[in-house]
């Protein structure tokens, strides 16, 4: 019988990777981004990885649940999401939206919080059991993940800094090169382009451009809200037949529901849903077609996997949502698509804009624009520790300590507001 | 390393098992009540263990996909789903119905067929990971598993058969005795009446009967559809704060529809919402405020989890359903309902009715109308094979091959009709 494993000692890791100056309806991506790292040790010997937000609000929550975990037995999951609770509690109020730069909020903390414990102790079973963590959650169902192309708008370097690989995006030709980089060097067999940065007849001629240079390639379209209902509408009938979702057009189920009365486009979110709560009311009111599905917002794998399970059940597609990440939470999307009967759409990720990470390499490889599960135990990533020990000292001497994509904006153009609702 | 178990062998052994004349909606319970015991072996040793229905149907489905397994991983859970998907596709068709007395049906065997099995892989993967079955549904949340104290209407004795130990119970009187036993004999905390026996006003009046003799317990009421909606608004308004539900009072999502909106009285159903796809009209119309579980109609222990997720992000309460069922049942019962966060009622058990089981005795207690949770690995519950045997055996000689309630009813009464909408 194999030992039941203990967490003896666990080390929340702030690190910072370099970002581009990717483009967004609050502003622009700041030189780093920042992420935490949890390992989980036990007391036979297991390591479990987790990755997830760095703002200090919630490193100051993941460090006052980690100094309570020592002891826990990693298949306790409801007794940890408890501790979580507890913890919120008895600590300072306050959302959780520090996360999010200012696109989104969530009422409560829990599931930000809880999400990067709950997989690194999936980790520990998967370790202790001899099993991919795909397996502790149904098993696979497809031996390989598809990822979308993410595409942004964006300048060709942060002020003051050398010109990125990757150069300007302003335009649809721009965006189209961009987009051939991404297909010819990843293999993606989609596209998605961040909008909500220019003028909404601008960004369906980038779609359209899109559209020329790849027919047959399913196409999506997420200004994160930038627009009115009555625009949404419009935006929809020009690209109806050429997207295959139009991702938060407009704020606010109320909103979306307004527009998806008026339109035969699959209307996609991942800011008017983002916690069960907002199903219901989502649900009743056919505000939206497609949820995109976050293990780092909605509460770790395995409540990612109800979401699966409730959008199946309600005729609702199924996508995936990402924030700037490293090979952790890449491998642990991976496993969460791989075990998920219903996922209807390429999930997204910003994997290939960063240039730096912490897993050992050859592990998580793009192909065809897929990714194959990992069949080892756990994640199937291993730390590597100097590229750890490096990232936390960029974290260290970068200065970023919060998402803070308007605030950086204004700092370069003074007169930026966020574009929620401006068209 | 845990070495990987695969399937090596699978047995599907038909059992029956004496059970009182047990009144209902449809007719009465046959002399003996059938079960099928799987047993899947692996070529590293383990067994684990399923129970489901066992009438001819169903057993021939449950060989089929046994014939297929040799070779499965039993981690691979959406493969066995498929497989089982295959198996009914090429076989003949027909609905799932056979095995519940005539009392429901779904559309389906998937679920149905698929669940036993299920279950003996999660048996298998609990004893490959020396885990108990509740941590791979996400840990404990409760040590012990409140369940209720199931009355019936009953005759003294089958038809030429001596009385068995309950006697009589064919009014007000004879089940406050029968409740009386439940509860010195168990511990139960709640009791639930099953009704559509008897007109509705008999059945109040046993309702307050209880309520006088047990001040305080928790009481339920279930008809299986007895009545039309203005009777069940009759008795709802007359069992106002004594019953905490009313389960299935009427037939039919519409019928509950009505129901639930001339009272405050909680509907409870394990009839009208049976599958997952009955829980968008019911949620939608507001038909029913409490959903009972039962993982061998929902298709297994993960998916019930599901079913458990949907219900508390729609605010509906959750219960659990039985039918005449043994100890491996039990098991997986109470493993799933440890699991539970959002169990919000005691569960439903036919357990004390049988005098006969096929599992090592000793493992499942009821203290205080409680189980405590096994903590041992997998169900938790070892198999005695030379009752499996004798109960195999009798099988064999029973002459019943499916549950008849309608049939067995009408060779004693013959005018007899079921008594769906009746009153």
């Amino acid at each position: 019988v194999t030992a039941r494993s203990r967490i003896s000692r666990v080390t929340v890791t702030p690190v910072a990777f370099a970002d581009p100056p990717l483009l967004n309806v609050v502003g622009v991506h700041q030189p780093f981004a920042l992420r935490a790292v949890l390992e989980l040790h036990t007391d036979t010997g297991l390591i479990g990885l987790g990755e997830t937000y760095a703002d200090e609000t919630h490193l100051a929550r993941l460090d006052a649940v980690a100094a309570e975990l020592p002891g826990h037995d990693p298949y306790d999951l409801d007794g940890l999401r408890r501790l979580v609770a507890r913890m919120l509690a008895s600590g300072e109020s306050g959302r959780a939206g520090a996360s999010f730069g200012g696109m989104l909020d969530v009422d409560s903390a829990l599931d930000t919080v809880y999400s990067p414990f709950e997989v690194a102790c999936l980790d520990l079973q998967g370790h202790e059991a001899g099993r991919p963590m795909s397996d502790l959650l149904g098993g696979r169902v497809r031996d390989r993940v598809a990822f979308s192309g993410y595409l942004f708008y964006k300048w060709d370097r942060h002020p003051g800094q050398s010109p990125d690989e990757w150069g300007e995006a302003l335009g649809p030709d721009q965006i189209v090169t961009q987009a051939r980089r991404m297909v010819d060097g990843w293999g993606f067999g989609s596209l998605k382009l961040k909008g909500g940065v220019l003028p909404p007849e601008e960004e369906c001629a980038a779609i359209e451009a899109l559209r020329d240079a790849f027919p047959g390639l399913p196409l999506r379209l997420d200004p994160n809200g930038a627009w009115t209902p009555e625009t949404s509408l419009r935006v929809a009938n020009r690209l109806a037949g050429v997207v295959e979702y139009l991702e938060d057009p407009t704020p606010g189920i109320a909103g979306m529901a307004q527009v998806s009365a008026g339109t035969d486009v699959p209307l996609a979110t991942n800011m008017c849903v983002i916690a069960f709560e907002h199903l219901p009311p989502a649900i009743a009111s056919d505000a939206v077609q497609v949820v995109l599905s976050d293990h780092h917002l909605w509460g770790g794998l395995r409540r990612s996997m109800l979401l699966g399970g409730i959008t199946e059940t309600f005729g609702l597609g199924l996508s995936m949502h990402s924030n700037s990440h490293l090979g952790i939470s890449l491998a642990a999307m991976v496993h969460l698509a791989a075990a998920s009967p219903h996922l209807t759409y390429a999930c997204d990720t910003h994997y290939p804009w960063k240039t730096e990470d912490l897993i050992e390499p050859g592990g998580l490889e793009f192909v065809d624009g897929s990714v194959t599960v990992p069949t080892t135990p756990g994640l199937g990533v291993t730390l590597d520790r100097d590229r750890l020990g490096e990232l936390h000292e960029q974290y260290l001497s970068c200065g970023v300590r919060r998402r803070e994509d308007t605030v950086y904006m204004q700092e370069i153009q003074p007169d930026f507001r966020p574009n929620t609702s401006r068209w």
